[in-house]
């Protein structure tokens, strides 16, 4: 199956995808019960489906993960801030992510504002696993009967914002906050089943900007599966139906990338008018235009206080 | 009012608390539209409450960010993992932040599973706002419209497991998801406002461990008012009714604050069967024990990929 959502009659719909049309799942029920092949699910009548949007996200957003799992990537982007490309051994012991905004999810067609104070914008081009079913600190082998779909995953970056931020050591969070692209479609597992290499999902991924084809990677090139960065995201804790986790960006993913091998801003940041688009196989497009964002408001800087060593208790 | 979440007749319920008295909202209402002073609540008849519990958190978690926002609390925690207590620039330019675990969220009462993996387990005394309304791009005096109430927040944090994702520069994430303890009430900003001080809320806070005092604070010396955080939270982006945003930990709050002063794990991490209790003047206090968490599940190291340099787009 394909899920997306979409508007219909001025009304906010989600449903399956049948070649050009759009069947809307009926009124009352849960869109999250689309990942759940054990519910008996009720439709309305067919709709035209237009792939190239705009579309809303396929489902609520319930919470996302993103992780950082492409080698490639990684020294590339960290050559971007430190002028080395060596990774540090602490990435390869274990799948490093965190936790984004649920509120600037958005789908294919929708446009992205520009981040107030941002002057270095970036995409990351990424697929996420959405979570089929609540699970508890599975394991590697019982995570995959929780995955419920695969999607295309932009997480929009500002990377002035995010190098502030990294230098405190917290997030990213404003650095990721404007928006990511989710879709164009959640994509059921059964559709993939002929790209599965062992473990891993062989799908061709590309990123282009204004048609422009700027890098790209396979996404058999992870260091992790999907099914170990949901066992690790659940450990100790739940992963719940809806939840989506990012693959993290691949190779030739972003644009910090290729200014860490540039040692310059080559290509330049994105900027208002910008489109870009990225292809997974098997799951389709996504394509957001860059609009000037909002007005800043300022906040002050920290106001000091005194403070002095507590007595040990 | 003071909200809370308990179960009645085994159901779980929202609704207010009125002396020892819970009056729970009639079925059918969301729960959110307890912040919204515009909307005709109906109630049902109420019954006995203990404010020891166990509660649940008194809202639906939307979503959590969590700031660092104490001065002394930044110094030792730093003087803990890098021996130098000198807080950096970026943190006094802007109030950085960090999106956490919604699936994490306890009430008082309840119990706090030790995260598979960790020895080194220690908690954080915070004050969290309530989002009251949605707000996008909010300026520092709109903000103040947006806050629904003030409830205590302990974000329970694995440092060994957090020192490793630090290294990563990515979250953390798994250092804190076993538990965020949320409660015992929310407290809606007209019963605190006789201790209001400028932009401050000038409330005491402390915490202790099987009833031995730890340490402890004032909330007025956060180095940014709720209003600001919110703004800042809110710039390009949405906060949603019912969002959490927590103080960051105060000074004397946490163990680690102690482990930077004393230069030893003194007093010691925290173990299974300890209770942690914290107290926020005119809000209330949370207790939870810890007891043993989960089997580990091992994931695998990063599985390495043959890479090399893209071409320059």
């Amino acid at each position: 199956m394909r899920i997306a959502s979409i508007d219909v009659e001025g009304v906010r719909r989600f449903g399956r995808v049948d070649g050009e049309s759009f069947v809307p799942l009926a009124v009352g029920q849960d869109p999250l019960s689309l990942l759940d092949a054990t519910v008996a699910l009720q439709w309305d009548a067919p709709v035209p489906f237009s792939a190239t949007g705009p579309l809303h996200p396929p489902l609520p957003v319930t919470s996302l993960r993103d992780f950082i799992t492409f080698e490639q990537h990684t020294a590339g982007s960290l050559r971007a801030v430190t002028g080395k490309d060596e990774v540090p051994e602490a990435w390869f012991e274990a799948p490093a992510f965190y936790f984004t905004n649920p509120h600037a999810a958005i789908g294919s067609g929708q446009d992205v504002p520009m981040p107030p104070g941002s002057e270095v914008f970036d995409f990351e081009l990424e697929v996420a696993v959405v979570i089929g079913r609540d699970g508890y600190n599975l394991s590697v082998e019982e995570a995959w009967e929780h995955i419920g779909g695969y999607t295309i995953f932009n997480d929009w970056s500002a990377r002035d914002l995010q190098q502030r931020e990294m230098r405190v050591g917290l997030g990213p969070a404003k650095g990721k906050d404007t928006a990511t692209t989710i879709g164009p479609v959640i994509v059921t597992p059964d559709e993939l089943a002929a790209s599965r290499d062992g473990d891993r999902l062989s799908l061709d991924m590309e990123v282009s900007i204004n048609g422009h084809r700027i890098g790209g990677d396979s996404l058999a090139n992870m260091a992790w599966s999907f099914a170990e960065l949901i066992s690790y995201a659940s450990r100790g804790t739940w992963v719940r139906r809806g939840d989506i986790l990012g693959s993290g960006t691949s190779g030739g993913g972003c644009l910090a990338e290729f200014w860490g091998w540039s040692g310059a801003q080559v290509p330049t940041p994105l900027t208002v008018g910008d489109e870009v688009s990225m292809t997974v196989e098997g799951i389709g497009t996504v394509s957001n235009r860059i609009v000037a964002g909002p007005p800043m408001h300022e906040v002050p800087a920290a106001r000091r206080v005194k403070w002095s060593q507590p007595p040990l208790p």
